[in-house]
C-alpha cells in the first residue's frame, strides 16, 4: 500500500489480551490435567519488600494463578530480610518437590543483588527467567524458561504477524530483566539488534531508522514521534503508576498516526507476561512429573 | 586534532602482542606461586575431533600453557566420540581436584551442540567462558569466566586507550563464543552496541556510522573501506587460513588510511585470546586452593 491518500494515518493497537486468554486457557486445561493426576502445579513468590506497587503485582499474579488451577503461596521475609535468609528458603523451595515455579520479587531489602541471589533458584524451577544462567540458555537456545517479560514481547510481535528476520529493531534499555533478553530473543530471531540505554548519545538517531522500537526503561513518556519513523512498530513495556494513572514509556499521544502499530499501556504487554508466568509453571511441573 | 593537513592519514596497528607478554608474564609470577605451594595449576583440553586447525590451536594452547607453568593435558576422545563419553569426562574433570581449568575444543563430532556440552562444564573451570551459564553471569556482572576471545576483544581496546562508554558499535556476528558475549561485555561498559549477522538487510549502513567495528564472521576479507567512517577503531577477530596465509576479516589493504586504528591478523586478538586463557586457569586455580 503507497501513502497516497491524504487521510490521516492510524496506528494500530497491538492488544495483549486476546492472546493472554489463549495462553491462560491452554494453562488451566494443562493445570487440571495435573491436578487430575494428583500433583496441582505450585507457584512460590517469595517477597523482601513492603513496597506497595510490588506487593499489588504479587497479588494479582496470585488471584490470576488460583484462576488457571495454579496454587500460588506468597512467601513474605519482610523488607529487613537477610541475603542468607533468602537464599536458603530458595534452596528449600528448590528442594521442595511439591513447588514448581518459583519467583524472587524485586525490590530486594537495599545492598541484595538481584541476579546475586537468583543464581540460588535451580533453572528447572526458574519460571521467570531470573537466574543467569537461564538467560544464557536462552542465548544459547537451550531449553529454559526466558524472562516472562521478555518473551512476552517476542510473543505479542507474532502473535501480531511482525515479521522478525532482517528487521532492524531499537532496545532501548538494557536490563537483565527485559532488555538484554529481548535483544537475545530476536537475534535468535534473526533480527539486527541495536541496544539503546541512558548513555546513548543521540538516541533519536537510533530509533528513527528501526523498523521495530521495543522501549523498557522506566522513564514516562520518554519516546515521543520524532524518536520513530513512519510506520514503525512500538513495543512499550514501561508500566509507570502517574499521577494520570498507569502510563507507558511511550507518548501514545504524540506517537499517533506516527507509529504504524503500538502496544497499549495497559493491556499490552502485561497481560501477556502474566499469563506467561502461569504457563511456564504449568511447564515446569509437566516436566517435573512427567 | 582537526584534519587541515593533506598528509595521508594513517591506520594505527592495534597490536596484541604486548599485551599479551604481560597477562603472560603475570600468570607465570603467580603459576609458580601456586607450584611453590604444592598446586601446580592443571588445564585439560578435550578434543574429539580429526580436524587439523583445532589440533593445531590446541598444540599451540599446550605450548603456551608449559612456557608459563601450567600443566596442560589433552584428554584427546576422537573424532567418534559420544555424547555420554564427552558427558562424562567433563564430569569426570568436574570432580577432580587436580584440574582447575577445562576446555572443550570445537569441533564436536557432528550432531552434538557445543553449548548443549558446555552446560556440563563446572563454571569455577569454565575458563573459555562456555556453559551458557558463564555467558549469563558476565552478562550479570557476577564473577565468572567470559570467553577468552570475547575478553580478548574489550582488553585490547582497553590497552589501546579507546573509550568505550557512550560510543556507537557494530558487532559483526552473533556467535555465542565471539559476537554475542562481546555484545554484552561492551554494554556492560555503556556502549552503544548493534549486533549485524548474516541476515542483516544492509551491513554498510550498520558499520558506517559505527565509532567501533568488531568483526568475527569467518569471512575473509567481509569488511571493506565503504563499511567504515574515516577514523573508525576496527577489531578483527577472524583467522581465516587462505592461500595467501593467515586473513582476517578486514581487507586491511583496503581500509588502510580510512580505518583510524586496526587489530592485525596475526598478532592483534590471537596472542591476547590465549594468554587470557592462561590467566584465568591460574585465577581458577588461585581460587580453588585459596
Amino acid at each position: 500500500m503507497t501513502a497516497t491518500s491524504t487521510e490521516p494515518r492510524t496506528t494500530t493497537a497491538l492488544t495483549g489480551r486476546p492472546l493472554a486468554e489463549g495462553i491462560r486457557r491452554d494453562a488451566r486445561e494443562r493445570a487440571a490435567a495435573l491436578a487430575a493426576a494428583g500433583t496441582p502445579p505450585r507457584l512460590v513468590v517469595v517477597t523482601a519488600t513492603d513496597d506497595g506497587s510490588a506487593l499489588w503485582y504479587v497479588r494479582s499474579i496470585a488471584k490470576a494463578a488460583a484462576a488457571v488451577g495454579i496454587d500460588c503461596d506468597v512467601r513474605d521475609l519482610g523488607p529487613s530480610a537477610s541475603r542468607a535468609r533468602i537464599r536458603d528458603t530458595l534452596r528449600d523451595l528448590n528442594r521442595d518437590p511439591r513447588v514448581h515455579g518459583i519467583i524472587l520479587q524485586t525490590p530486594l531489602p537495599e545492598g541484595l543483588s538481584p541476579a546475586g541471589l537468583a543464581v540460588e533458584i535451580d533453572p528447572a524451577k526458574d519460571v521467570d527467567g531470573a537466574n543467569p544462567a537461564s538467560l544464557g540458555r536462552c542465548a544459547a537456545g537451550l531449553p529454559g524458561f526466558a524472562p516472562a517479560t521478555a518473551e512476552a514481547v517476542v510473543r505479542l510481535l507474532d502473535h501480531h504477524g511482525v515479521e522478525l528476520a532482517g528487521r532492524d529493531v531499537a532496545m532501548v534499555g538494557r536490563s537483565l530483566v527485559v532488555g538484554t533478553p529481548v535483544a537475545l530473543l530476536l537475534l535468535e530471531r534473526d533480527a539486527t539488534v541495536t541496544v539503546c540505554h541512558s548513555l546513548t548519545a543521540e538516541l533519536r538517531d537510533r530509533t528513527s531508522t528501526a523498523d521495530i522500537v521495543v522501549v523498557a526503561t522506566g522513564v514516562p513518556h520518554l519516546i515521543g514521534a520524532d524518536h520513530l519513523r513512519e510506520g514503525a512498530v512500538v513495543v512499550d513495556v514501561g508500566t509507570n503508576a502517574t499521577d494520570d494513572g498507569l502510563t507507558g514509556d511511550v507518548d501514545a499521544d504524540a506517537v499517533e498516526g506516527v507509529a504504524g502499530a503500538l502496544t497499549p499501556v495497559p493491556g499490552g504487554v502485561g497481560p501477556v507476561t502474566t499469563a506467561l508466568l502461569l504457563s511456564h509453571t504449568v511447564r515446569a511441573a509437566d516436566r517435573a512429573t512427567g
